[in-house]
């Protein structure tokens, strides 16, 4: 604990060349001048979606590659069909194709906000914080993050559980515009959240939580394989519900691996609401087939050899494929682009986390 | 959905005739004058600890009814047993002879603290509120509570599980001196809780928390046979667990009746720290024995055909005095005592809620 507190205290740390941002685009990338202090220092990977031909503007200074759909072909070959196209799910790729340690994304229609005191956010250094310190999925603390200054584990806590967990995923929200659904958006069109709520929690074992992937931190060696954002967009019945697969997938496996899961701060400024009668076309799928998909997850139980996280999630695959296709065929499709996944990560990481990818542009 | 939103906008109702403010005490009650505002509309239960010959002083114009040691004893007979003497456990005498439907129940060292605007927080209206909107203990909410203004379910929420539960408590939280543990006090004498989370939120089916009885509320037709706060204090091996013993039941209690626990706001200012030398001879026992009883309680599993909450506590004694009995004798003299417990309830609560205690003084 006492190790634990002074680091808590102390700088938090850039890492520098263990982290990158990795970004979702169909546009330029103007919004990067507005994060270019927090973000400069960083590796950023872009993942341009759509029309590969189109040539997406980089504000200068960032370092950066970029990958379109006709990269990701070239590297990944027939096993390219596990990536969405024209849906902001393309940005697993990112992950995969990423060395370091961690990864930050952010959706490109993410500003900077600022705190109750006016000041500019730093969303980035706020994930690393949440991801550097333990999470506390075990027991509850009433007072929210016991490693943040001024606070501390509760009387009643259990002394057994106070090391807590390693944070695998750090989840940040939104000032603005909220990410509500479509049925939301269309009843409340107006409502903006304007709620600065200066707290990171962990979410409790055996919970499930809605991962909104718009400003979302993970420590890729932890948790990366499991960062799956499913098949979504073009050619697909659903959309928008690649970031809420994700986040059922790494869930269910950080509790079976005893991993954490953050939720809170940073916030980011989520500048405009999506249309939320095309987001109700993406959606209306998804908006039945959770009532199924999250009965499914809160009971699935993975074996005691699953130790690695590819393990669990080849047997979460089998799992989807057994009990979730017969809600719908495209459940079958989906467990057979896991396994591909699985397949292209490895592929792609088998050489250490050290290795450089031969096909990567800088 | 729509018509719990319209109600959460409304003004907050008073619940005059339907709440009773529980306070534990062994000295005049000065700390009324503070909350006069807030808590004269309603009756007050004041239970002297300690002396029964002393003389507590109620400021002018609180409508309330005392019982000391000897009112217990002379109302409860042999059953007086289960209420703990010297300690603030005898709580729970009140929360017994109440007819209302909501406890609240405060410690008399707790303020009136100010919200970041510098408003003075009416504790009470935010229970009240917190009691009447539902909770959500099936799915996190990432945006905490959805019912309040401003926020809703997020994209991913399950339709089907919107409408939430009926909520059974509301747990608040304490600015200035934080609910530590006597090796936390001593290590950290200066810590000050100085963070205003401007959240309240459902602590998820499955999951235990530390119950602190400082400031806290709940619906009494709903869980209020299991808000038993134990036998502490005199001629017991210890203290300052009442509340957390309350906690870990209410909260199995709760997750088998599927019903909800909230936490988060209000806030109380917490005027003075207990010595943590007196504390740590309360806690020592405590410290060690909840190692064992959370496992216990995060494995306690009720039957089916345990519909009441009166079956479920009588159901958790029996498992107390199975599975506890043998960390220490101890066990085996509190399960009894929470049978004792029950029947002293439904004695004095037989006769339908609108009944008036014969013996009550006003």
């Amino acid at each position: 604990m006492a190790a634990i507190e002074a680091s808590s205290h102390a700088p938090t740390p850039l890492l520098k060349d263990e982290l990158d941002i990795v970004i979702p685009t169909i546009r330029n990338l103007d919004f990067l001048e507005m994060w270019r202090p927090f973000f400069e220092p960083y590796h950023l990977i872009i993942v341009q979606d759509g029309d590969p031909s189109k040539i997406i503007k980089v504000p200068d200074g960032f370092d950066y590659e970029l990958y379109n759909r006709n990269d990701i072909n070239r590297i990944l070959g027939p096993k390219a069909s596990c990536i969405s196209f024209k849906d902001s799910a393309c940005r697993c790729f990112g992950y995969m194709v990423s060395k370091k340690k961690y990864i930050f994304t952010i959706d490109d229609d993410c500003f900077v906000a600022k705190d109750p005191s006016g000041r500019s956010i730093n969303a980035l250094e706020q994930h690393i914080k949440n991801l550097l310190c333990p999470s506390t999925p075990h027991f509850f603390n009433t007072l929210y993050d016991p490693f943040r200054e001024g606070a501390d584990f509760v009387r009643g806590y259990p002394f057994s559980l106070r090391e807590g967990a390693k944070t695998a995923v750090s989840h940040g929200l939104w000032l603005n515009i909220p990410d509500y659904d479509a049925p939301t958006q269309l009843v409340k069109p107006l409502e903006r959240n304007t709620r600065y709520v200066d707290a990171v929690l962990t979410i409790p074992k055996g919970t499930l939580f809605p991962m909104c992937g718009m400003n979302l931190a993970f420590d890729r060696e932890l948790i990366g394989p499991a960062m799956y954002f499913g098949l979504m967009g073009d050619g697909q019945p659903i959309g928008r519900y690649d970031d809420m697969w994700a986040g059922w997938c790494i869930k269910v496996i950080c509790d079976h691996l005893g991993l954490g899961v953050k939720t809170g701060l940073p916030y980011i400024w989520h500048s405009k609401a999506s249309n939320p009668f095309v987001n109700l076309k993406k959606e209306y799928k998804g908006i039945f087939w959770q009532e199924e998909i999250i009965p499914f997850f809160q009971s699935a139980v993975l074996p005691k050899d699953c130790t690695s996280v590819q393990n669990c999630y080849l047997e979460l695959s089998k799992q989807v494929k057994e009990k979730l296709a017969k809600v719908d065929p495209y459940f079958d499709k989906l467990a057979d682009a896991m396994v591909t996944w699985i397949e292209a990560w490895d592929e792609l990481n088998s050489g250490g986390a050290s290795d450089k990818l031969p096909n990567g542009k800088a």
